[in-house]
C-alpha cells in the first residue's frame, strides 16, 4: 500500500459503488475530472445515479492541498482563496427536477489521509481576528476516531468526520440573484465577487468562470453550510433548481465547532458516501427553499451537564448594539478564550479550541432588546483534567 | 385545600428551607415584601443565607398576573410593561463580597398554579412581529410533566420549568455604565429607559426608582437570561458586584425554545428552590465577568436525530446582509414557520411552537462571508403525527 | 400549611381531575377507601374514568408507613411484610373489557412527603443479603429534583420519582393459574403465599382475602415490574384481563437503580397522574400478554461515557454456573461494592448505593456458555468526586 | 486496488502506528504469525509496545472465514467451533506485570471487509434455540456507517463497530482455575473442553494446545465479553495476569445488541487501533479482578423514549422459575419475537433483530421473589415504519 493511496473503513463493499476518487496531495487542477470550485448550472455531471442509488465523493480539503504538515505561517499567509473550495461532483440524479426535493442520506463520512488543520489564516482571522490577526498553525491527527493535536496537549476531541460543504447547481436565475444580491459587498471584501482566477468547472470555458459563483457562502442551494451534525446517518433535504440535481461536496471536517469561529474547523480531505433520493414536488409539498436537515443519529454523547455555557450580550466596554447576535456570538467566545486563558491555554490555542471542538452555538434569546443572549457552551469531557469553576 | 394555596412537589421537606412564597394571582404589588421589579443596589434582601445554605423563591410570571386565562386580545393589548418582571428576592449571602463567584444551584424548579401562557402580543410581536402583529393567544397546561394547550392540539410538549430571570444586584459603577450604554437607543424604544412607573423596590424612594435598571435585558449581572437549561442540577456561576451578592429570580417557564421568538416563552408563575455557595475572588480567579451556566442534567433526551434542522442565511427578497446572525435566525424561523403551516397549523400557531418548545437554534456557522448559516433544530417527537419530509 | 397535607407540584391544575388522596403518615388500613394490597378480581373501583380521562393516585411508600426517620434497626426488624404493598386503586376504565390493552400515561410522577428511605431489611436483606445480613438504614431527601442523604455524603442522584408497582387486575383464571404455579415455592419462602393477615381489599371478605395474589413479584399483570424508567412521559401497555381494567398502583420510588438490589430503591409516598387509553382487542392485535413499556423521555442524561461497567459471571471461589444471569448479576455488583469499599465508602453505603442510583444492570451477553457478561454501569456523576481508575 | 486490501478509515496516520494485519478471506491457520485460538500463558507475543503506546490489530470474524457470503445453511451445519475465535496478538505491554491494571484505549474500531454475518446456526442456535433449531442465514453490509441486511428488510442499524472478544493472557495459576471449575461442564457440552483440534498458539506444541482455554466464554481476563460498547473511546481496565499483560481481540461485530441472543452479532472481520496504558499495582488499589469498561462516548443516540420495552419473568406455561434472570431475559425475547411477528417479520428475522440491533436487555428488578423483571429495549427507529402499539 502506497502513502497515499486513498483509504476507506467503507470495506470491500463500497467497491459496487461508484465513486469520484481523489488522490490524496494532488490539487483538484491536477485532477480536474473529479470535481470543481464555483457553482454554475452548466457544470457537466461527473457522474449519474439513478433515484435510490449511492455513490462515494472524496476531496481535498477547503485550501486544495495547499497546507502542509511543515509549511508554516509564511504558507499560511500564501493561501490563494480562489482555489477554494475544491468540491466533487456534480452528481447527476437521474429524474430528479426544478421543483423536486433531493434528499441526500449521508451513509458514512471519514478522513482520507487522516490530517487536519485548523490554522488562523494571517488574511482572513475569522470572528476573533482583531484579537488574533497573526497566524496560528494548528494540525490535528485522526487517531483512530480520536483527534489530537501536538498543538493543543490536553484535549482529546470524538472525531464526527461529516463535509462541510454540500449543495446542488444553481439555476441561472438563482445565479443571477446571487451576484445581485452580493455585488453592493464585492467592493470592500464583504463578499467574494466572482472570479476566474484558478476557476475550475469540468471544462467550462472563461465566460462561466467569470460568471460562476463563489462557494464561501451558504445559499438557496445548501453548498458551505458548515453545519456539524452531517455525519453518518445524516439527511439533508435540497431544493432542486437544475436537471439532475447536480449535487456535489466537499470541505471535509474531522471534527467542527458551531459558529467554526477561526475559520477553520478541522480541515482535512475526506470521503462522504451518499444516497440519494428524489420527492417529487417536493419544494411545493413541503415547502422548502433553502436545505432542510436531519441531523446524524451517530454522535458523542456528552451528558447533559457537561458543558459549561459562556455568555455573550450585545455590548462591550465601547459598543452598545441592538438584537445583535453576532456581536453576542463574539462575545460568548472572548468568555470562552478568556477562561480558558485561565486554565493556562493561549489565546490561539483557546480559539482553535471553540473552532474544532463540538462547541454550540445557542442564540438563547433573542427578543430581550437591546441584548439577545447567546450561549456558548463548551463540553467539559474533552480536557483531561476538571476544568469546573473551583476545581483545583 | 384552596384553589391558590402555593403547592410543591418539593415534599415537606421544603418547609425547613426559607422561602419567599408567592400568593397565586396577587400583583407584587399587593405583596410587596417578596420582591422587585428593577435592578438596583440599595434593594433590601428579602432573606439571608449562610453559603451552602437554601432558600425556595417564588414568583408570578413575567406579566406580574395581568394576563388571565379568559383575557382575549384585548388584555394583551393593555399590559403594562412597566410591571415586568416581578422577581423575587433579594437573597443576602452572608460572606459573599465583589469579586466573588456566587453559585446559585437549581435544586428544583416547578409550577405554582400549573397554567402557562404563551401569547403573542400586539404591542411586542417579537423576531417575526412584522408578520404577525395581530396578537395571539395560546394557554398551556401543565398536565402533571406534559404541557398541552387547547388552542395549539397535537403537540405534547416535555415541561422543563426554569427561571428565565436570574441575577443578582450591580454595583452603582455598574448601573450607572448602563444607563450610559443604553441611553442612545432610549429615544426609538430599542432599550427601556428607566421608568419609575410601578417600580417595586421593597421600599427604596422614588429617587432610586428613577435610576434603578429595567429588567427587560439580559446583562453582566444575568437577569433575563431566557436560558432554556436552567432546570433542576443547572448551576449559574454570578460574578458578584455587591456585598451579599443580592440575587433574585423569576419569569419563570415552563418550557422555552432557544430565541424565545415570539417574546412569550410558556410564561408561568413558579417557584425555584436554590441552594447558594460563594467561591472567594471567584472572578479574578476563574477570569468570569459574565454568568457561566452549567446546564440541567435533567432534561428531555430526543435522539440525536429527532429534529428537523431548517436554515437561515443574512438574505431575504429584498436584502442582503452581512454575516448577520439575528437575520439568519429570523430567516430559519420563517423557514420553520412555512414547513408547519405546510403541515396545517396557522401561522401564529407555528410561531408560538417555536418559542415554547425546546427547539435549539444554532449559529452553525459565523465565518462564511457575507451569509452566516443559523439553524434551527425542532424537536419531532413532540408532534402526534409523523412531520418528516415524506410522510404522508 | 400542615406538615402532613398533600403537596403537589402540578399546580391548581390538578384539580379538575378524580384524584384518590393518601394522608402522609396513615397506614392504608385506616384509609382504606383508597386502596389495597393484594391482587384480586372482585376489589370493586375506588374511581371511574373514560378512555382519554386522567386520574391522580397516590400512595404511602411499599412499607405503608411503617419505617419512619428516626426508628433505628429495630424498626426494620419488625417490618410486616403482610402490610405490603399498599397501592391505589382501581380505577375503572369505562369499555376496557378482556382482550383489550389498557395504555397507562404517566403523565406526572413526583413525592408527598419528599422523604425516602433506602433500607437493607435484616429479614430481606436482597441480593446480597448473604454479604450485609445485619440491616441498615439511609434516608433520601428531595432537595427539590436532587436526592440526598445524610448516610451516604457525597453522593448526589437526581430525582426521577416513578410508580414502582403498577398493574392491572387478574381474571379468577390468571390468580388461580399464579397460585398454582407459585405454590411449589411457598414452603420454604421462596414465594410469598396468600395470607389474609392485613389484606386490604376495600371491602371484600375473609374468602377473598385467602385467595388474593400477593403483591410481591410481578407478573402478566404487571404489578411489582420495578421498572425505572416509568417517569413523566412513560406509557404502559397492559393486557386488559378483567372489565374496566381496574389499573392501581403504588410503591413509589424517588430513584431505583435496575435490579434493586439491597430489596429497596429509594422508597417514598409519591403521587401518579396518569392518562388512560384503551386499544380495542389489543392484546390480539398486538400479541401484547405481558406489559410492554415506552420508556420517559424525560430523563438525567449522562454522558454515554460517564459510567463504570464492572462485570460479572456465573463462577465465583467456590462455585461454576452455568448460564446464570441472576449470578453474573450477583458477581457485577460485588466487584461494584469492592471497587466503592476502596474508595472509602463501607459496604452497607455501597450496597445502597448500587440499589438507589440509575444504575443500569445489562446482560450483555447470556450465549457464551457457561458465563454470561453481566455489566453493572454505574454513573460516574453522581459522585462528588473524579471515582475513575487512576485518579487521584 | 485488489477485492480483499485491508482498507481503513484510518487515513495514512495509522501506518506510524505497529499492526497486525490480517488478509481478508484467509483463515489464521495460514496467516498464523498475527494471532492464536486459545488462551495461553506461552503464547509469544506477536508485537511489543510501550505504555503509551498503539497498535492496530485486525481479525478475522469469530468463524474464521468459514462462512461465505453465499454458503447456504449447509455452510453452517459444518461450522467447526473449534477454529474459534481467531484473536490477534498477545501484544506485550512493555513493563506490564502481576497486579498492574492495563488500561486498553480503543481509538477506533472498524469493518475490513464490510461483509458481517448473522446467522441461526442448527448446531448452537443461541438463546432460544429451542423455537429456532434450524438455522437462518443473514448478512449484512456496511453502507458506509448504516448496517443493511437483503434478508431483513425495513431495518436499518447504525454500524458501531466494536471487538466482541479482548482480552489478557492468564496465569498458569488462572488457567489451572478455570480447567478445573469448568471441568463439571464438558460432559454434557455445557463448556467447551481444551481440544487441541485446530488449536493455533502461534508456535507452542502440542502439550500447550492440549491445556490451553477455550475462548467462548469470558473470565477474569475478558475474552469474549461481547459489551456491546466497547467502540471507539472506550476503555477496558484489565487485571494484569502475566508478565506484558499479552493482550489480544478479535471477533468483530459490526454491531451487536445485548445478550447476542441468537449467538451470532453482526460478525465481521474488523479492525481496533488501541493505546495501551499501565496503572501500578492498579489490581490492589482499585480492588479490579474481572474486567472493569468504560463505555464509548461516541454512539447511537437514541430518544429516551424511543424504545419498547418488553418484559419477561422467570416462569411460562409449564414452569416456575426462582428469581432467574436467564430465563426471564428469554421470556422478554420471547415477547419481542411476538411483537415483531404480528408486524410481519419472520420469527427469524425478529431473533436476528434482537441479536444485532443496538438492544438494551436490562435486569430491571431481581429481588421481587420468585419473579424477577427483565426488559429488552428494542430501539424504534431502527425500523423504517412505526411500530408503536396503535400505529397503522
Amino acid at each position: 500500500m502506497t502513502q497515499h493511496e486513498p483509504l476507506s473503513r467503507f470495506g470491500d463493499r463500497h467497491l459496487d459503488v461508484p465513486r469520484l476518487s481523489c488522490q490524496v496531495g494532488t490539487p483538484l487542477a491536477d485532477q480536474p475530472g473529479i470535481g470543481h470550485n464555483r457553482w454554475h448550472p452548466d457544470i457537466p455531471p461527473a457522474v449519474a445515479v439513478d433515484p435510490g442509488g449511492e455513490v462515494i465523493l472524496e476531496s481535498a480539503a477547503y485550501d486544495d492541498y495547499q497546507v502542509h504538515d511543515d509549511g508554516g505561517l509564511e504558507e499560511l499567509r500564501r493561501i490563494d482563496l480562489t482555489r477554494m473550495h475544491p468540491l466533487t461532483g456534480p452528481v447527476y440524479v437521474n429524474g430528479a427536477r426544478p421543483g423536486d426535493v433531493l434528499v441526500a442520506e449521508v451513509l458514512g463520512s471519514e478522513p482520507l489521509s487522516g490530517i487536519a488543520f485548523s490554522n488562523i489564516l494571517p488574511g482572513t482571522p475569522g470572528l476573533l481576528g482583531e484579537i488574533f490577526p497573526d497566524g496560528y498553525r494548528s494540525t490535528w491527527y485522526a487517531r483512530g476516531s480520536i483527534a489530537e493535536s501536538p498543538q493543543v496537549p490536553g484535549v482529546r476531541i470524538p472525531a464526527q468526520p461529516h463535509p462541510g460543504t454540500i449543495g446542488v447547481a444553481p439555476s441561472y436565475e438563482l445565479l443571477r440573484r446571487w451576484d445581485e444580491r452580493e455585488r453592493p459587498l464585492y467592493a470592500d471584501g464583504r463578499a467574494f465577487a466572482p472570479d476566474p482566477r484558478n476557476a475550475l468547472l469540468r471544462g467550462l470555458g472563461e465566460h462561466a468562470a467569470r460568471e460562476a459563483a463563489r462557494t464561501q457562502p451558504p445559499r438557496e442551494n445548501g453548498g458551505n453550510l458548515d453545519i456539524n451534525r452531517l455525519g453518518p446517518g445524516a439527511r439533508v433535504y435540497f431544493p432542486v433548481f437544475a436537471e439532475g440535481a447536480l449535487l456535489s461536496l466537499g470541505d471535509h471536517h474531522l471534527s467542527a465547532g458551531d459558529g467554526e469561529c477561526c475559520f477553520n474547523a478541522m480541515e482535512m480531505d475526506g470521503r462522504t458516501w451518499l444516497r440519494l433520493h428524489v420527492i417529487d414536488d417536493g419544494m411545493a409539498r413541503h415547502r422548502i427553499t433553502t436545505p432542510v436537515v436531519r441531523p446524524a443519529p451517530l454522535v458523542a454523547r456528552f451528558g447533559a451537564d457537561r458543558y459549561l455555557g459562556f455568555n455573550g450580550f450585545c455590548f462591550d466596554e465601547r459598543e452598545q448594539g441592538y438584537q445583535d447576535a453576532t456581536f453576542a456570538a463574539r462575545e460568548a467566545m472572548l468568555r470562552a478564550v478568556d477562561y480558558l486563558m485561565g486554565l493556562g491555554f493561549s489565546g490561539e490555542q483557546a480559539y482553535v479550541i471553540l473552532s474544532v471542538a463540538p462547541v454550540e452555538l445557542h442564540i438563547s434569546c433573542i427578543v430581550t432588546i437591546p441584548n439577545p443572549t447567546v450561549t456558548l457552551y463548551l463540553p467539559i469531557d474533552i480536557f483531561d483534567r476538571d476544568i469546573l469553576p473551583g476545581a483545583k
